[in-house]
């Protein structure tokens, strides 16, 4: 255990350092930048033996406190993993620039020449629980859009995180540049956390990636902005004028494709209109992919093997083969229900009115809206932005998807010839 | 006074209502949202009378309690301001549209066709000290981009305040809109705030607009994201290659033409190799314009009338006729004196080598940089970005000049004919 002075010792540390290899992160060219994961690269895959025999030591640990198998899966690294890690950092390196992009191009007043540009955030820090691949995919996300930062992983992934970070050092060494742009937090209490992300002078943005615990806590106590990757209660609704095989197809896939990740729907939304078409129809389906049915009254009715609902239903994330199926008399209490329940993460309707469709993806409020498409493919890489820093539930900077450009922010560059203000 | 209980239920009843609200408006077509400001620009013309009588009520109570001459010059309306103010209404109901403007747009997997589009925020908190125009002010660029809105005015301009949330309320409601759109908090007790700012919940943006002590206090308490309008230190480099005719040009204005403001420079930080030529011909210049020269030692021995500079100098917002001088070896030494010191708002460098310039627009980390010209620039009416919600020392989500589209946030709309992802 570390006392309070020794964790503010190690706060005032990362920050102190964090600043410098920013700004001179921020000066490096697209080909420097690109060079430096290449260093990376090869750095983890000559650190390869380390690396895995420091996950040894984490699932060794993981086995004795009793983790859960799931747990224990997320943690474990070997040698195709690793390569596939290598891989991504390569893959990483060869996306587009983010970084000195023109957003915008004008003259001004008195003609002045104005430039909107692309520029790094500055120093990110990214908070985050078990999965010890994190420690490498933010530290080449932030590296690739010019950034710094400082990773704060879970002591479920101690061993693998600290190896990680060795090679990233090495890589950086390698590569001539300040090994302070990657920084791992040495400490594991949480005491440390809150010192950290009352630094809103030396830190521009955290992100915590996690579950809602982690992120509350984020929340609460940071002055640092924060950009949430909070849960994803997601729902399809079917309106009266829906295809029916489409439905069954779209919510099969929604739901049972990968019921575990955020993008998967929790809620179905259904006219009563289409109810006693779609349902009977349904039903087979869903009991075929092993799913759970919860429903309120008048699904039920219609339904041989559904439970009820309970008003909780409608506000949880399931991460797992359970649905929950609402009626509604019109496209607007679907409206209303959706923008009540979900959690603006990803939402669909199912119709063949164009009318219907349009209103409701004007209406709802949620980051992704979809119509006649599974809610499946809200992604980074599905969406085109490359390798994918979390989904953002907030509403500010990023919404959605957030790639490498959403590691940038901007600046105004303004050229004249001796011009001032009258 | 009012107890917790009492301020708590109308922090309550403000979010319970601001959602509904702003979900109607962001249905709004551009001319609705149009009319809904050329209603509330009849109301303030029809209540004119009204406002300045309960102007004068704040005026005489700025009298009785010795408030300086600047704030009740801010504080005063008079009907030559009224008639301004319904201008700049109208004159933002022209302006183009920020809702609705497609971002991108392109196939992504399988065909689904995906737009990036801008939506509102939401509900905005805007907390802002003594100027009663700011009620107006931002209602209606709140209003132009389809957000709904919560005030909270300080107590200086109650009663003027109040007078204009009567006449806002009464446009929207000619408009056939929700009067919740705009509501001003009713209780001016401190311990209203903190209940306000933890309602992440209801509340999409919170912007403080006022001096340090209020940003720090919305900061330091807000679990709702906040984009500050804090301080500008800015400052002019003069680098060894200026013209020194434009070099003094560029300082007088950079300095002289508005004192008061955030885009003036406070610090002026010139190459040593060019101060012997340069500060004997802009000291007679400065102290015409009334200028006080606080100058470090190598500046003070060319210079007759500078006093000594101390460390808080440089980090000193003076918002008056005084500019400290710097001496620097290179322009190395310049770009890390800047970024240490500047509040990262406008910053420029006057030279006629273009790679020196090029150099310092890089390296310097501010919202604004310039070369060759006055910083005075720094605004969303100079900028073409039209009225002004404020200069954003965020770095995130809006930066620099803020201008309606930067009340707005984006959405993904993914339409499709039946894509499951596989």
């Amino acid at each position: 255990m570390s006392d309070q002075a020794t964790l503010l010792q190690h706060v005032n540390d990362l920050c102190d350092t964090a600043r410098p290899a920013a700004r001179a992160l921020a000066l490096l060219s697209n080909p420097e930048r690109q060079a430096v994961l290449e260093s990376i690269a090869v750095a983890i895959a000559d650190n390869s033996n380390s690396i895995l025999a420091a996950n040894t030591l984490d699932l060794d640990a993981a086995a004795e406190n009793n983790l859960t198998a799931a747990m224990i899966d997320r943690l474990r690294l070997d040698q195709a993993r690793l390569d596939a890690i290598v891989a991504d950092v390569r893959s990483v390196a060869g996306q587009d620039d983010p970084v000195g992009r023109t957003l915008e191009k004008r003259d001004i007043s008195d003609g002045i020449a104005l430039e909107k540009i692309t520029v790094p955030i500055g120093v990110i820090a990214i908070i985050f629980e078990s999965r010890p691949n994190v420690t490498i995919d933010a530290a080449v996300l932030c590296l690739r859009s010019g950034n710094a930062c400082i990773l704060r992983g879970g002591k479920e992934a101690v061993h693998s995180n600290r190896a990680f970070a060795t090679a990233i050092t090495q890589g950086l060494q390698q590569a001539g540049v300040d090994q302070h742009a990657v920084q791992l937090v040495q400490h594991q209490e949480r005491e440390l956390v809150p010192l950290l992300l009352k630094r809103d002078d030396a830190i521009d943005l955290v992100v915590p990636r996690g579950g809602e615990g982690l992120i509350r806590a984020v929340v609460s106590c940071s002055t640092i902005p924060v950009i949430k990757h909070d849960k994803g209660i997601c729902s399809l609704y079917v309106h009266t004028d829906a295809d029916i095989a489409m439905a069954i197809k779209l919510i099969i896939n929604a739901k049972c494709q990968r019921p575990g990740v955020c993008n998967t729907i929790e809620n179905l939304v259904i006219d009563e209109a289409i109810a006693e078409k779609l349902l009977p129809a349904l039903e087979p389906e869903l009991l075929g992919h092993n799913v759970e049915i919860r429903a309120d009254k008048k699904a039920a009715t219609i339904l041989k093997t559904a439970t009820a609902t309970t008003d909780e239903d409608w506000d949880t994330e399931y991460l797992d083969l359970i649905i929950s199926i609402k009626t509604v008399a019109d496209i607007n209490e679907a409206i209303t229900f959706t923008n009540k329940h979900s959690s603006a993460h990803s939402d669909g309707i199912i119709t063949t009115d164009q009318a219907a469709a349009e209103l409701y993806l004007r209406a709802v409020d949620s980051s992704c809206v979809y119509h006649n498409a599974s809610t499946r493919y809200t992604d980074g890489s599905q969406f085109g932005l490359g390798a994918e820093v979390g989904i953002s539930t907030n509403r500010l900077h990023a919404r959605g998807p957030m790639g490498v450009g959403e590691l940038c922010t901007y600046k105004f560059v303004l050229r004249g010839n001796g011009q001032i203000r009258g």
